[in-house]
């Protein structure tokens, strides 16, 4: 008899932002008079570069012609985008990644669920709350955890970000095996300076800990001062994966490109304690059940890396940042206390209640969609995202008719 | 201290096509003046249909236009290339498959991959041999098998495809749980007929077990009789699971797409021995650990469903099934047994020896690349795999120099 992988039922809720979307279908079907402003997904909403849009339709005709036909890539992607990433995203801040440490993939969604199929199933996870449910659903499934107790699943230890540590969790006294970053944060917005990574770093190395570091939102980075990248960091090539997006950088949402950087220092050991390079690992997961990213849009990706292409990113995120701007100078009007946005798209708000009600009050009385920050873990509760993602009309009209809403008793 | 998942060191070898790629790519350097034709890796090299082409310059100028810009899709596919598929490629011939139980991929690879995630481990699973390496290396990953002894995994039933059965294996006696079947086969070529894939289905029904159809190169069927979907032997959908792909249809190998089928009436169950409808553990892990399949890869795909794109998706497999009669007579000439080629793109050449030594002689005496049987499993040996995807002209070349090589003392 066929028996299912009983790990899914531990799973506690349907995934947070298909919650959300219901909630909103009920809305709009009940409303449908009243037009509802989404900030609540990170999902962009600007055209693509005009360089990747041309990237796309040179490569589609190269698809025409047998001469420059491409069936087949290397499953890790191709070596102009590779080299480009290298280049531009390491070498020139100084850090010393190889091309071929770079995987290209379809998104940083697959590849942060997919990693820790890498790893042992009986290792100690640290995981931040709030934090991206896939994280936490992914080891879920794979059986590294233990029931959900009050909303929290036994066998992970929960880095909490909370107003009193500026929503950037400290090293844990105890010790863990695998550890969830993510910086710029999603949900938060908050970002790690460079102390507080190599504090992370130090703690990897002498715990022969691995540090999963997602920067999906790194382009938002305008602080000098703030670290891109983990590799940024002495010591990091020994004990973190780094994974980014072209989504929020590029408006890649619907076209779908990542890459993940393994660097081949990097080991894990055997129960006999003998240490195996992660980057033969993942090269062997990656070539076994991945068969490469479209063509036509690694070209795409490839773009973003020309003068031009840099000019066109620069401006997408400078605009959604000029977005973040405006809902943080309106929470500040509003008297809520807020982090993120200014080096991120999200702003994630205090908002001095149960977070699921604000974001139902949000959606009745102002039509405008948030995201409720318990869907994000224990600590997210009192706290909403908002997202920067969307026009400065809508972003201008939803900050007008929350304050309205917000001012009704 | 962070551990590997100890699996990957049960792996006996690398990947075979990158064995292969290895021993061409040494063989070229030392040869450089010797061209080498490829008939061993099942790429496609003709160009794309022009009608896809079309959809991703069109999907490409939405992308650059703030009103008709997508971000991300659902998880599963658009509702546009789900309805195509259904209509046209299950109900017109009879299937009742629901647009909401296709979900669409970036390939089959992927998917034939990933899909043992949300079975148990400890399952009784049934391989071919032959067999496409995935199959089995994912599941020796996910640790569903013991240690690899004598090119054998301990803990698979291996359903062998031989000379005597016509290389289509009947259902064992003994009882399998998941059961991994292919037809157009790969690597055989060999095709199922309605009462082997009924008796599969009884096999299925009476053990509770599920079928895992992969049905690729279903494109290259054109005996009416031979089954295209196994869902149109009655009862499959209480238990089967099929993989469809677009990269043999219509030479999506670098472009990405494909689909699998979870008919909502299947179900496995806990230990408990409650049943839990496949559809629902499918679309959590796919919506969890995917994010959808690119915007304009998914135009490409639905323009194949119009009768101009089926007018050229039929002339591209027509192409590649007339090189692969070309290839069939000469193997008769050559007096070599072969089954396949003419409901597949692949010919399985019985050549009486052994699989590498045949490789070797190919790639050293006619510079022709074939692809060893032994590398898809024991029953491979004494074959090997020729591909009918090439131009004419070289399939032409590749085998005269054949007959010229073997012709030889």
């Amino acid at each position: 008899m066929i028996r299912i992988n009983e790990n899914y039922s531990k799973l506690a809720a349907s995934y947070l932002f298909a919650d959300i979307a219901k909630r909103v279908s009920a809305y709009v079907a009940a409303n449908p008079d009243k037009p509802v402003i989404r900030l609540g997904i990170g999902d962009v909403t600007e055209p693509l570069p005009a360089v990747c849009v041309e990237a796309l339709h040179a490569a589609s005709d190269e698809m025409s012609q047998r001469s420059t036909f491409r069936g087949y890539g290397p499953e890790q992607g191709y070596a102009f985008l590779r080299e480009a990433v290298a280049k531009a995203d390491y070498a020139a801040r100084g850090c010393a990644i190889e091309p071929d440490e770079i995987f290209i993939s379809d998104g940083s969604k697959c590849d942060c669920g997919n990693i820790q199929e890498i790893f042992a199933t009986d290792i100690r996870l640290a995981i931040p709350d709030p934090v991206y449910p896939v994280y936490v659903d992914t080891n879920v499934m794979a059986g590294r955890t233990g029931a959900a107790v009050g909303g929290r699943y036994e066998g992970i230890l929960y880095l909490e970000s909370t107003p009193a540590n500026g929503y950037v969790p400290a090293v844990p006294a105890e010790p863990a095996d695998l550890i969830y970053l993510c910086f710029p944060n999603n949900p938060t917005g908050a970002v790690a300076t460079r102390e507080q990574l190599a504090a992370w770093v130090a703690y990897a190395r002498r715990s022969k800990a691995v540090i999963l570091f997602d920067s999906a939102y790194e382009a938002y980075i305008r602080d000098p001062a703030v670290p891109r990248s983990i590799y940024e960091i002495e010591g990091a090539r020994d004990v973190a994966i780094e994974f980014r997006s072209f989504s929020k950088t590029a408006g890649f949402t619907g076209l779908r490109c990542a890459y993940a950087v393994v660097p081949k220092t990097l080991v894990a050991w055997d129960r006999a304690g003998k240490p195996h390079a992660l980057h033969s690992l993942w090269n062997r997961r990656h070539t076994t059940k991945f068969n490469g990213v479209s063509y036509p849009v690694q070209r795409a990706a490839a773009a973003i890396y020309t003068d031009e292409g840099r000019r066109q990113t620069r401006a997408l995120t400078d605009f959604y940042l000029g977005n973040a701007q405006l809902i943080r100078a309106a929470m500040a009007r509003l008297g809520l206390p807020c982090v993120g946005g200014e080096n991120a798209p999200y702003i994630w708000v205090n908002v001095g209640r149960d977070s699921w009600e604000f974001f139902d009050l949000l959606l009745n009385r102002a039509q405008v969609v948030c995201t409720p920050g318990a869907g994000f873990g224990r600590c997210g509760e009192g706290h909403v995202r908002i997202s920067a993602f969307n026009s400065r009309e809508s972003v201008e009209a939803a900050l007008e008719r929350i304050g309205d809403a917000l001012a009704r008793p």
